[in-house]
């Protein structure tokens, strides 16, 4: 099946906006097994809308169209649609309704533009949109069935898992219900944990498990993309891949699924009614600014301190030493928390480059004892300090797990 | 001129890189006036280059291809090029010895794989790229000049800017000097601006200054491009208009050009022989990691302090009361900073939604007394989070400019 993405939008085609919905739309698909072709944007012009249209419906099975439903004069999917599937705009009435029932539950009257909204080629099937006024349709055009979708992210993406993928997979004789399964891992690069992974999918009956990662650094995913008749099946299926994998990747696995590493660790030290102080140098609050904005933080973090030299840090905290284990356990004990963790960073010095990088010394201290790491990771400036500001949270982790926090990751270098 | 953009490679068409260089690209053009019509991605697929190519030939005066560029097979850029153009692929020999060049001057030999990279189809125009492998090239497919460039973003950056827009500009027969004069603005939105501004391109001959703006929150940025016969005539033709915006926009303006609003502070704030020291809580550590991370941080960044509560912080800094300003005067004070920043957030209760919202509060410090600003933003959690960020660093900005650090911006709601 082929499968097509149009994009529409002056604000994307000038590069005003990046085109992050494309990128959805195509990992969407990819993680239930199917694959997108051919993506074109083009802008808010009628001519080249028109011919994209006509071009997709030549070549595809299927196309989803993003953007261009709105209430406004450049918002023109819906009226060239129509036109390239040479039927009239009829104006639905249960979109009226619904969009009339959406401004009054906010309290609001409709403008009246918003009609523009419920105008839709004649025999469209409507695709529903819980979440906005937009409103979504199928329609053939050509030889193909395009599938419109609005260009607010929230909304299309919705869109897409609750709509368009279920059309999508039908249309593919696929008979089946898909899941995935996702494991966060911090110290792995793709290719090692492709080679740790080497196997696990033939644990499950043939070609029913696909592995897949995704590599956003400091970040790894792992993915497990499940088909099968029924969420029964797919859980029977996933069974021993995801307990394999679990097995293998172990203590790097930070988060799973839609969890984060931060948190994980807020969850956590909220269980055991643990508090936290947090010091910083070169990371500059970054470590701090990954848990305060969570909802939960006050229950957790009593303080952060950040620092650019060691002694200012020091004073800062009231330490004995400089070392990143006198400040952790200074801080600790100044804030009155149960934990206090420490990432000083020794930055090389000169121009950024390459091989630009420093020494990352972490230390945890609780009334049990102290635990340090120390690491060399380089890349440059920034990707020194993003797997500063990571390795000092997954220390942190492993700590409150029980598990060795000195793992060899494969950013570090040896030290020597 | 119809210009087209053909982007390439299995990782962009996945959605696995998200694709930032057309974006890059796109942005560039319309700086100086041009316009991309049709963007259009494809994989590694010899069939779906193949027919993109002819499609954007028989469509386009010219044509930006990026990807596809590189030493490994499923590189194809240039195979598909002659095969579109009907011409044979040729070893250009001046870009081996280009690439030998390259890796002797880093200690390396030449793998053999990369003299692929120097085969191009016969009679294309070498376009240089002077801090990559990938080399670039210009050639006739159908109507439609193509122009090939790497995938890799600053190799392409460099070639866009130096390459392929005076080609493009030739072509548009525009025998001028393009130039972009960019303002960055805290606390103006796009509409108030652009009213701001009204009539400004007039003080210029007509049509050679254009207005534009970017809004990414919380940052505003207005644009002039100017077009000229030469540098000479550009700077004239400017002038007037840039003194105007300046003059309209006045102590919005944070930084010019490439400059950033912290990189500006910590310059002001050297030049001055001062230092800093930083209080925040929701913003937790974020108004920090935005001055740690430069180069030159430690001559005046002396101490950060997280908290997520009044008393906390208060009794980090051993301060008198909980309000920003005595906590920003004892920050100071035990730092032994010049300058003490405070920058306490009372957050609203409750789940995040659009009228989420809280309650900014800015203190600065210094020898010579208190400024303080109360704010109310609105529009959820990280709407907040990113505002007060910006509203910090800008009011000491303001501060050290000697300019009201109160003055209303479009973001904050009526306190009553």
């Amino acid at each position: 099946m082929r499968i097509e993405v149009i994009c529409t939008g002056d604000e994307v085609l000038t590069g005003k906006t990046i085109n992050t919905n494309f990128s959805m739309i195509s990992q969407k698909l990819e993680d239930v097994g199917l694959a997108v072709q051919w993506e074109t944007t083009v802008g808010d012009d009628r001519d080249n809308l028109l011919l994209a249209f006509q071009l997709a419906g030549q070549r595809a099975d299927a196309v989803i169209v993003n953007g261009g439903l709105g209430p406004t004069v450049d918002d023109l999917s819906q009226e060239i649609a129509a036109k390239a599937a040479g039927v009239e705009l009829l104006l639905d009435e249960r979109w009226v309704t619904r969009m009339e029932e959406y401004f009054r539950s906010r309290g609001r009257v409709m403008p009246p533009n918003n009609r523009k909204q419920a105008m839709l080629p004649a025999g469209a099937e409507l695709i529903d949109n819980p979440i906005g006024t937009a409103c979504g349709f199928a329609l053939t055009i050509g030889k193909a069935r395009f599938m419109f979708t609005p260009g607010v992210p929230r909304e299309v993406r919705r869109m897409i898992d609750d709509q368009v993928i279920p059309r999508l997979l039908s249309m593919a004789g696929t008979q089946s219900t898909i899941f995935l399964k996702r494991f966060h891992s911090f110290g792995l690069g793709e290719s090692r944990a492709d080679a740790m992974l080497a196997g696990v999918e033939a644990l499950a009956p043939e070609g029913s498990v696909k592995l897949g990662f995704r590599a956003h650094y400091p970040q790894l995913e792992t993915k497990l993309a499940v088909r099968g008749r029924d969420l029964a099946e797919v859980r029977r299926q996933l069974e021993p891949v995801e307990a394999e994998v679990r097995r293998r990747l172990g203590n790097f696995i930070l988060a799973e699924d839609d969890q984060t590493l931060e948190g994980n660790l807020l969850r956590t030290m909220i269980e055991r009614n643990a508090s936290l102080a947090v010091v910083e140098t070169f990371t500059g609050g970054q470590i701090a600014a990954r848990l305060v904005p969570l909802p939960d933080a006050g229950k957790v973090f009593r303080r952060g301190a950040v620092g650019l030299n060691r002694e200012d840090l020091r004073r800062n905290v009231g330490a004995d030493g400089q070392d990143a284990a006198s400040i952790a356990a200074a801080a600790r004990q100044c804030a009155g928390a149960t934990h206090g963790l420490a990432v000083v960073v020794d930055v090389d010095e000169g121009q950024d480059r390459v091989e630009f990088g420093g020494t990352v010394h972490v230390a945890i201290v609780t009334a049990g004892g102290v635990s340090t790491r120390r690491s060399r990771l380089q890349g440059g400036r920034e990707w020194l300090r993003l797997g500063a500001i990571e390795m000092g949270l997954d220390c942190l982790r492993r700590h409150l797990a029980g598990v060795p926090i000195d793992e060899r990751i494969d950013f570090e270098k040896s030290l020597n």
